[in-house]
């Protein structure tokens, strides 16, 4: 391998890639920094839904039919907190809780978020390096015409019905990369970024917020390559496009590159998108057209090639892990 | 009925009576006031076995095969947090979980356990009082050779290996009652104390020793009537036999009578312990003999009626509930 390969990811999305990344590089020379703007407490438990998401991916253990969460999960814990009277509007699978609990109570211990995620990832037994974006609270807010919501009451519990008007970090400035992150960016040997396919306002953005990173990333001296979370400008679709539509956020690549305007050097768009790639051109952006849509291993792995092939990454014959 | 009845118990046995208790007697005649000394915190978790046992068995949840938690109950949770490397030598359910993990964040949003045992006991349709003897933190521990050890520690993790020397109860004195403890015992219309068939060293013992419990005890009017916990000089068998046999217990009905000297006024004791009747009533104690096996509802319900009538309590004849 010609250097380190710093990774950017969100939830579902960029953990296949992020998973994809790390069955051909080996665990020294990639870093995976997650988003932690979604992160929440809730019933006591400190939530990572992206971290959770990326370890799942990696360890084999997400559910790949349901499209979140851990494979073969039930929901007892979940039935007994409704039927004391708690709030249900979070569903909180047993398989899930256990990686809560071990969280919660380590960082109550006084591990830090870093720390605890290693252990945890560990565990899993992971051997590349899942870590989060910061140690101190960020938490993603949306402003509505109802008022501010936390990500996930906007999310899950209001199913984005209020009205947006915008996106705000929490905690931002202020809050610092974890040591980490801070490390990988620093490293002399940094070869690549890969912003994985996250949404770039809701999973990218408050990576991007944390106090130095942008900047970091703007004074790199390799290459940046975006993933476009988008398939025919459909990954705007859904409950988060009205979130987006709201905002004035555009549903297609040129949108998505102008929002990364400064950083991306290529993206990586999916066929569908196939006509989006001279208007891209257009903005000085090279460009890779490729099928970005991740069902399996194998998709993943080819995604990931792909990804540190425009990166002008060598990857050895024999791969890596 | 003619007054309130105090019951006192510990976990699945004491338990069993406690629900033949609320079988009979309404709501507002009965308060159980339940061991909190085998409460534990683990995982950022807190553990109170015995109120939860209480409240399964009055809520129909327990599990009468396995003898305690909560039917239907399954282990995701805790396969996880194996996997993640966390101590697993304290089995917890998923369904139990969801009453540990309502418990534990209600608590460290600033309710006492006494609130948050109403508030649960409550949202599982149980209308009867189940309420701790402390809101103050008492903990049950074993010194031994190697030590003292808390009491799941000692119970649960080392499996009552390490030899006993003492039992004592950290937190007392210094503990209050419990608000609706000390209620219940300053009553005007306070009938009859049950102490429930619990183990009276690590059980009741614990009730005995919160601040001025005992000393209330001594100073009522009213009856008190213990329901053993032996049939047939065998319940202190197993790995608490064991310990009670480390600190000089035995294991028979008189010496279940020296231990609540000057406070029982009534023993009801087992069949199978018949014999020891003419022992029991030379020490000045009245007794019942009887089955004290619960195997059903019925059974619970017998011998509820059974303590009560040996507290001359007279139950209306439509019962009630």
């Amino acid at each position: 391998m010609s250097g380190h390969v710093l990774a950017l990811s969100g939830g579902v999305g960029g953990a296949k890639l992020a998973a994809g990344l790390a069955a051909v590089l080996s665990p020294e020379d990639l870093t995976i920094a997650v988003n932690t703007g979604d992160d929440f407490e809730h019933l006591g438990l400190t939530i990572c839904p992206d971290i959770d998401s990326v370890t799942y991916a990696m360890a084999g253990l997400n559910d790949t039919e349901r499209g979140w969460g851990v494979a073969g999960e039930t929901w007892q814990a979940m039935a007994m907190l409704r039927a004391l009277g708690e709030e249900d509007w979070f569903n909180l699978g047993d398989r899930d809780l256990g990686m809560h609990l071990a969280r919660s109570w380590r960082l109550r211990a006084g591990e830090t978020l870093s720390q605890v995620t290693t252990r945890l990832t560990q565990g899993l037994g992971i051997a590349h390096a899942i870590v989060p974006m910061s140690d101190d609270p960020v938490r993603t807010q949306v402003v509505t015409a109802d008022g501010i919501l936390d990500f996930q009451h906007y999310f899950v519990r209001e199913q984005c019905r209020p009205v947006a008007r915008a996106i705000r970090f929490d905690g931002v400035p202020g809050a610092r990369p974890s040591r980490p992150l801070a490390a990988a960016l620093a490293r002399p040997d940094l070869a690549a970024v890969i912003v994985c396919p996250s949404n770039p306002y809701l999973s990218v953005d408050p990576i991007l917020a944390v106090d130095g990173v942008r900047e970091a990333l703007r004074n790199r001296s390799v290459p940046l390559v975006v993933v476009s979370p988008l398939v025919g400008g459909k990954a705007l679709k859904g409950p988060l496009g009205k979130l987006l539509a709201e905002l004035g956020a555009e549903a297609n690549n040129l949108a998505i590159a102008r929002h990364y305007s400064g950083l991306a050097d290529h993206l990586i768009i999916d066929e569908a998108d196939a006509g989006d790639a001279e208007g891209l051109r257009a903005l000085g952006l090279s460009v890779t057209i490729t099928g970005t849509v991740m069902c399996e291993a194998n998709d993943r792995e080819r995604l990931a090639r792909v990804a540190l092939a425009a990166a002008r990454i060598e990857l050895e014959d024999h791969g890596a892990r």
